[in-house]
């Protein structure tokens, strides 16, 4: 057998990368659009960074793929693009503020795989760091709101909740400020394995059975803004911290109004996010599909990493699009025409005689920007036809002895196995415009 | 102190990332143009492709980034782009041949870190899957041809060899055949460390010194196709492996001439690449620049390498282009007109209370496609403009009450300290066409 790709991991044969490589470019090209720079960093990082407390939190220390190098040092393949932009604002306090990036790119969780989960996975995100302005969730939260439409996607919503209105919960219920990341972490998991699970996690933190039955009441608020925001701030909103919380996030449904997404948004205080270093808003994009409704998106404010990698203290938001979860919805919705192959037309020859015609036709074709493949097996013409058919590349030019005689080639469109005789300038012309 | 990246990795800033999308955009969409398809594989591969015999070779097994996984999986880094690619196409004989497919991306060598080396560096690659015609050969130069001539680069050689040849000097002078790899090994660091050194390695891998010292004498040929090859082959021809290697090489010389790039051609028995599974031509392409002269891509034919990953016998050849080199030769040359930010205006508002009205402005620009920052700070009007000087963006449009009631707003050219007032429609035409 051959050797196959490691567990967890695969690879994209052109067909799955031509939708990949879509959502890449859209994204890219809304993120630009936004103002967002493009930035890179490397696929290692250094195990302080990775395991920094406040950072990803012990979950993903867990699941992080750890190393040593030659030299002895502790590194690991970074498992989200937020912690590697916090040391790279850590390090550059020279960049103008705010600084906005965008980075494109794969990061590694060694999760146990199941359907749809795989240990390495590409994210898109969208970072502001330097502001404390709500304006900067609004706008990490219309960049990303703009890349889904422009996808094809219309029926998502965006649920939105505040770290600190969940810390007003804790105030209120008097647990104790140092019990809330595990309490947290806990609450993550919701969703996936439910209350009881949840309540057992709650109470091996520290927490108390009545306390922890009544903080899964609390957090259950769930509906339109307007009506949340106001129901709960009777609750709450003798708690500082709350009321701050519940502050921000009617900042972030006035400016998400101004930009035309207000009715997208669901306040769902039961949105907990998992890494550590969500300090403020937070928020999740989903989506319902046939049989499903999943999370395609998410992010928050996280005020206190840049400074806790060593860097002065400067507030960040950010967003991060799911690009395995876009790319299978739109792939199982069929939100997107496959095409089986970039390439346009294929020159054909006649005879293995006449190959150095047919890299004139070639280079001519591609000079003009038009996909072009050539013979490069020297097959019949019968078998060359037969791998245009198989690769499903639309056009073939074929050329010949009477093709040359005549000073025009003969072009087939494979689907309607129509074909006639054209000249290269008007072969060119047509194949350069039906794109 | 912040935390650093790792040793021999480095973080690629907005700036810099503009010479890296422009190289990489250009790179695709000229494999694209020669019919070169996409594929992405992961950046772990397993063990047990990464050290195969006859895969990149004992000095390359010493580099690669090796690790457990949680399940004791011996993994590691991927250590170039075409073992993987020889991987997806053993364990995938249905894709139709020939599988002509590009991959851009990052891959990892436990280098000692010197000036220009980084143990994360980043590779364009092209390859041909399914044939043994000397039309891949050519067709691999002339696209890498085609895209250093489209980065700007007018003074590059090809350096062409045959593995054929050099065994059929091997095979001249009576060295075992199984000390092959050895020899070749210490052959390819002949420039970078002389040839006492060389010599030195030879002998160790059981060479007789006179035997050694003929070798580096043979492989001093160098030249023109048409002086070299014909020279070589009155003392060669009789040696069926060298013969092949030749006439092999002619094939590629006359290809090379129908695409117009024939004149770049060197050949260069001396060149040797160090990689073990090369099996036919290698070429090399170099550029001179102000100091120095760099190779700045690679590559050569591999026809056993998918057959030994456990696949069926496929024949397959490629090139790979250096990014790193290619960013850093037209970055110290100035062939690259560095952008400072892809924003090309800045909605900057008089009072905050005109937020709602920025916002506006800046949705339409955006929707034109112009790349467009908003104010997200809440600063006074003074410190937005600094913000847009430090951050170099071109323009700015300021929403202020005088603009409102006009209808009109405030565009200022930063640059040329110049600025009018204009509709919205206007700007929106005029910094569109600008760009």
């Amino acid at each position: 057998m051959a050797i196959q790709p490691p567990k967890g991991t695969r690879d994209f044969l052109p067909k799955e990368m031509a939708v990949r490589q879509y959502v890449f470019d859209i994204s890219r090209e809304v993120f630009e659009r936004f103002g967002f720079e493009p930035l890179e960093t490397p696929a290692i990082e250094s195990w302080e960074l990775l395991s920094k407390k406040g950072g990803g939190g012990e979950d993903i220390k867990k699941e992080v793929y750890y190393f040593r190098d030659k030299g002895n040092r502790e590194i690991g393949l970074r498992f989200d693009l937020t912690a590697p932009l916090g040391r790279v604002a850590a390090n550059n306090p020279q960049i103008p503020k705010p600084f906005k990036r965008y980075q494109i790119g794969p990061v590694w969780r060694y999760d146990n795989p199941q359907a749809g989960r795989y240990r390495e996975f590409w994210q898109a995100d969208a970072d502001i760091v330097g502001s404390e302005k709500m304006d900067c969730e609004a706008e990490c939260l219309v960049a990303a709101a703009t890349i889904l439409e422009a996808l094809g996607f219309r029926d998502f919503a965006i649920r939105l909740n505040n770290r600190k209105i969940l810390n007003g919960i804790i105030e209120f219920l008097q647990i104790p400020k140092e019990k809330a990341p595990d309490v947290f972490r806990a609450l993550d998991k919701l969703e996936k394995f439910g209350a009881d699970e949840v309540t057992k996690e709650i109470l091996k933190a520290g927490v108390k059975q009545p306390k922890a039955r009544k903080l899964l009441e609390m957090i259950k608020a769930r509906g339109s803004p307007s009506t949340i925001l106001e129901r709960e701030r009777k609750k709450l909103d003798t708690y500082s911290t709350a009321k701050q919380g519940m502050d921000e996030l009617e900042q972030i449904v006035k400016k998400c109004q101004a930009y035309g997404i207000a009715r997208k948004l669901i306040i769902d205080l039961s949105l907990v996010r998992g890494l550590d270093y969500y300090t403020g808003p937070i928020f999740e994009i989903s989506v319902r599909t046939k049989n499903d409704i999943g999370s395609i998106a998410g992010g928050g404010r996280y005020d206190n990493l840049i400074e806790n990698y060593g860097g002065r203290w400067t507030p960040a938001v950010g967003i991060s699009l799911g690009i395995e979860r876009i790319c299978e919805i739109m792939d199982s919705e069929k939100m997107f025409k496959h095409l089986e192959t970039k390439t346009r037309v294929f020159v054909a020859v006649a005879d293995e005689g006449l190959m150095e015609n047919a890299m004139f036709v070639a280079q001519k074709l591609r000079a003009a920007g038009i996909n072009t493949q050539i013979e490069l097996m020297g097959r019949p013409l019968k078998k060359q036809l037969e791998y245009v058919d198989r690769a499903k590349i639309p056009f073939v030019v074929i050329v010949g002895d009477m093709e040359l005689r005549k000073g025009k080639y003969t072009v087939r469109e494979m689907a309607k196995r129509k074909q006639g005789l054209f000249t290269l300038e008007k072969i060119i012309k047509v194949l350069g415009e039906k794109k």
